[in-house]
């Protein structure tokens, strides 16, 4: 089959691969119908998280299954699933706890030895503990396919900021990030009862996006610019919850200083930097909450699906180019250089 | 009258300084019946801290209302009160929400202009915000007084961490940092119903309060040992709520590194050092969230009291050094020697 493979920073391909077979009777086959790439697969095509050359890439896909292992009960071969970005194996404490990333037979799609989700087909380890079923109806309807694949990572990582920052009804919530990740987290925010949503960026068209899915004020100011507008905006009291959706020093030092004494700040950027830039004196005095940490959106799906599916969120417009599998390097290219928000592949 | 007073690094003096006088309507006059030495008084004592030299010190007290100011409605001469270790306008939004620590009208004791607990007399500002009256018959019972002024900062602390650590019933807790601080913590957490709490310490007659106070483990080794150690007791898994007490880098190190994945490490230790310990990463992965900071004991008084008062809890077992108000230098060399665990002062 063709798959996309990382030969260095900057050198994706899109080769000829070994075709998935099962391997364990848990496993399944699944044909990818729609992927995407990820903020987060930046790093390893900049060259800032190491990947061996050659090795797969991409985490987040839905697709039919093809094939499946003996001991496999909750789908069937014709099924249109989800995948997680993480497999999990739904039976040990944590994947019953609702934090599958923690699981011990979990791993990460596209890791060395496993598929990417950037290809034409999948082995899914562990399916029932991973895969999440969709109607099947959905495969004919282009829009919610795609508003169905952010659940894969996006949409699901969004909400967890946003339960990391502590929105509930009536809170102030300052967004950090305008990806597809932070735009994910303004669309959970507004969800969980938000009354005020401060989308923090610059591009025009991404704080539209911020703006439809329920940001009411955008502060297009960077670094302490972007802190006192924030502070202006709050009564000078900064959010009660704010989404960390970047990683980086600076974005967590924004963060950190544009919540409100006592509040929480929701970090789902993968951090970046071996200073952190938080300041822990400033969240002491403060009493700032840090929570967050790598999605466990399997725990999620079961929740959000349904509001997927009736509309009541919608995460599509995140997703702004679109492009076939043989032309994956170029949709990486279009996000390094920013003229893509996210990109959808349709192998 | 005579108060504490810092000079220079370990140059602590009992001098004459003025009497405390009514400044606002808000303020009382407090004669101090017993005060104490704060593990956090000998950052200062050790110089990590800066003061100005002849600064007043100490902010643990309780005491008797001597004066009130002319809107002083709460508390009346004669009443025998606690104070918790900052002041707070009792009005504002903060205080409203129990975060009296972040009043903007609220101050620390020992600051420069104030005084200090550690001195025969406090002026108290904005008495009602911040005093709590305390039965009148707790001033002849001297364990209870002792154990009454816990609740001015070390009891509330360590509630305050076996809050922010997530502690719930049947929660295994492991606390880091054997000082009055952290022992309180192991208090709290078997009050809030912790199933199993895990202290670590090496020394015995510290190890021996944690014991008495509900510690049902005790791990005397340090650093990657100690991670080990509890690692073993805990399945390999970590306890699921994390007390850090002291607020060193290698302290917060082993705390992140010996919670649960999904768990949280409650922090009250005042963070020194200026690269923190935290591997934002390591907690990134396992989702592990941080929570506390500057404690507001004022807000856990009204739940706290009742149960010192009926015996549900007895902090006083903490101070084991009486010194009187001139042998107020003798006691912070005891606590720093580490051969006193917490000093009592009886002015």
């Amino acid at each position: 089959m063709r798959a996309t493979t990382i030969h260095a920073p900057f050198d994706m391909r899109v080769e000829d691969v070994p075709d998935p077979v099962i391997q364990e009777a848990t496993d399944v086959l699944v044909r990818v119908v729609r992927a995407c790439i990820c903020g987060s697969d930046l790093w390893a095509y900049r060259g800032a998280s190491a990947r061996r050359p050659g090795q797969r890439i991409g985490h987040e896909f839905l697709g039919i299954v093809e094939e499946t292992g003996a001991e496999v009960r909750d789908v069937a071969r014709g099924d249109l699933v989800v995948a997680p970005f993480v497999w999990s194996d739904g039976t040990c404490d944590y994947c019953a706890e609702g934090l599958q990333t923690s699981c011990p037979n979990g791993g990460f799609w596209g890791s060395v030895g496993s598929d990417g989700g950037q290809g034409e087909a999948v082995r899914v380890p562990f399916a029932d503990g991973t895969l999440v079923k969709l109607p099947a109806d959905a495969a004919s309807d282009d829009r919610l396919l795609t508003a169905l694949l952010a659940l894969s990572d996006v949409m699901g990582t969004g909400h967890h900021a946003a339960l990391g920052a502590g929105v509930r009804k009536g809170a102030t919530v300052a967004v950090v990030g305008d990806g597809a990740v932070g735009l994910c987290g303004v669309l959970a925010a507004r969800r969980l009862g938000a009354e005020r949503i401060i989308a923090l960026g610059r591009h025009t068209a991404r704080t539209d996006i911020a703006r439809a899915f329920g940001a009411t004020d955008v502060v297009a100011e960077r670094g302490e610019a972007a802190e006192a507008a924030v502070r202006e905006l709050t009564g000078g009291q900064g959010a009660h919850a704010v989404i960390e959706a970047v990683g980086t020093e600076q974005s967590m030092r924004t963060a950190v200083n544009i919540t409100r004494d006592g509040g929480s700040v929701g970090h789902v950027g993968v951090p970046h930097g071996s200073h952190t830039g938080l300041d822990l004196s400033v969240m002491f005095d403060r009493n700032i909450a840090l929570r967050g940490g790598v999605a466990p959106v399997r725990a999620y799906l079961p929740e959000l699906l349904p509001d997927v599916l009736d509309g009541t969120i919608d995460p599509s417009p995140v997703f702004d180019l679109t492009v076939g599998l043989e032309d994956v390097p170029d949709g990486y290219r279009a996000m390094d250089e920013r003229t893509a928000l996210k990109v959808l592949v349709t192998p």
